[in-house]
């Protein structure tokens, strides 16, 4: 008869008397009675024990962190990086425009759209004759042209980083993408901090994600409660009619949370109804 | 015997009793005396030449304003561009060290450099085997590395429009560009607008241009008053000691004064000399 005791560092089989014995387990081993765990517990207290304790313990937690990496930070990540590259391509061309129009003054008012604007630089399209712009020469105009360039490539990076995270999603949230779209999706999976967090969230919270300074100057000051939080930018929101908006904010942000729910407990594919449903409703 | 009169839209003749005539202006003619000029001024309140008085002032109007733009706004929008750079290299980088640190979070730690942690990233090196960080597939790998390549060629942007700066300055503030180096005589282009305010300067102001938030809250509060604003980065006043600090700033301030009269003024080249001279007085 014998006893077996196992902890991080590996298993101990001990004799009828407690002391510690080298023979491997054997079928008729039984684990150390609770009464008795004390005792064993004592021996390790020694000092023998402590670098295999230390060495052991950091192995396991390397290990955990390793593999607490998940689809979920991957996702926070790119979509936080769509995020800084808004940010920086917006200072970026607005220094272009400042830059740019030394040259062709004409073509910041008559361009919107930052996107448009560095294409038309890129272009090396002549301006206008009329124009109040300066003459630079090539030296002066290649430096402006690189930097377009670099707004260019920022540009398809984004696209890049967009691409990425449908083809991440759709294995991961498929119901999210399908209903929220790729952006609003990875934002609202960032904003929540996991797609299990998201999932629990109720709906009302769902609704406000990405809306919290609003909605902590309506509780301190009263002010008008927000109605939506990055599910705004959403077609369903955008489309409809100003004084339905906030309603159908409601209706979006219940089926999102729906969605996530699916997502998470892995079930069916809901939501192109739930899609059709809100267009019909929302009509 | 005839008078003439010149005014934007052109030269008129008139005869002795000044009515217009449509002949050339001969060579006695005389230009219209000042006692006279009042009854001719009336003439041109006639509507008909409303017209063109409006097209001819607007051409006259987009010309000075073609020939407004000078080497000093072009080094403005240069030296200002490195400043969002350097904003903008500063926010993706803090990305790119999260996002790569899923990977291999001690990288951060030891790489303290921002571009040689880009380097580190895109060289594909391995990363140890005892590393924290998950295992990624290529696919989450390759959006890390094309936002390290992005980065990598914003340092690549900087660096050429610091070449471009050169260039400029050399032809136009070769003084200036001698003593304080292309990015600190760049940004004192700036900050003061242009060669000649920085010329007309005192060199106590130069000393603390880029330090208006310090000296004013120096003004305002009694806080310790700045000693330095962009000249801080020159390295005559990095290599001083922390005591000599603020006179070492004195003394370049004043040389640099001196380097922007030279330049403006098309003086000569003295900046090597004052170099010299600061060297050896700060030693």
């Amino acid at each position: 008869m014998s006893y077996y005791f196992t902890n991080i560092i590996g298993t101990f089989v001990f004799d009828e008397k407690l002391n510690l014995v080298k023979n491997k387990k054997s079928k008729d081993s039984e684990p150390i009675p609770e009464k008795k765990l004390a005792k064993v517990l004592q021996l390790f207290k020694n000092e023998q024990y402590y670098e295999q304790f230390y060495q052991k313990n950091l192995a396991l937690t390397k290990q955990k962190i390793k593999e607490s990496v998940s689809n979920d930070q991957l996702i926070i990540q790119a979509s936080a990086n769509i995020n800084e590259l808004d940010r920086v391509i917006n200072i970026l061309v607005k220094r272009l425009r400042e830059w740019y129009s030394l040259y062709y003054p004409e073509l910041d008012h008559n361009t919107h759209s930052h996107e448009k604007y560095v294409e038309s630089v890129l272009s090396g399209k002549k301006k206008d004759r009329g124009s109040m712009g300066a003459e630079l020469d090539k030296i002066h105009l290649d430096q402006i042209n690189i930097l377009a360039k670099e707004i260019q490539s920022m540009y398809s990076l984004r696209k890049n980083h967009e691409d990425y995270l449908q083809r991440v999603m759709s294995g991961y949230c498929p119901n999210i993408l399908e209903l929220a779209g790729t952006t609003i999706g990875a934002k609202l999976v960032e904003l929540a901090k996991s797609l299990k967090r998201l999932a629990l969230l109720p709906s009302s919270t769902v609704q406000l994600l990405g809306a919290e300074k609003a909605l902590f100057r309506h509780i301190k000051t009263g002010s008008r409660s927000p109605k939506y939080g990055v599910i705004f930018s959403h077609q369903l929101i955008q489309k409809a009619k100003r004084e339905k908006r906030g309603k159908a904010a409601r209706m979006l942000a219940d089926k999102l949370s729906l969605c996530a729910r699916l997502d998470f407990f892995k079930g069916e594919m809901k939501a192109k109804e739930y899609k059709k449903e809100l267009e019909e409703k929302l009509k």
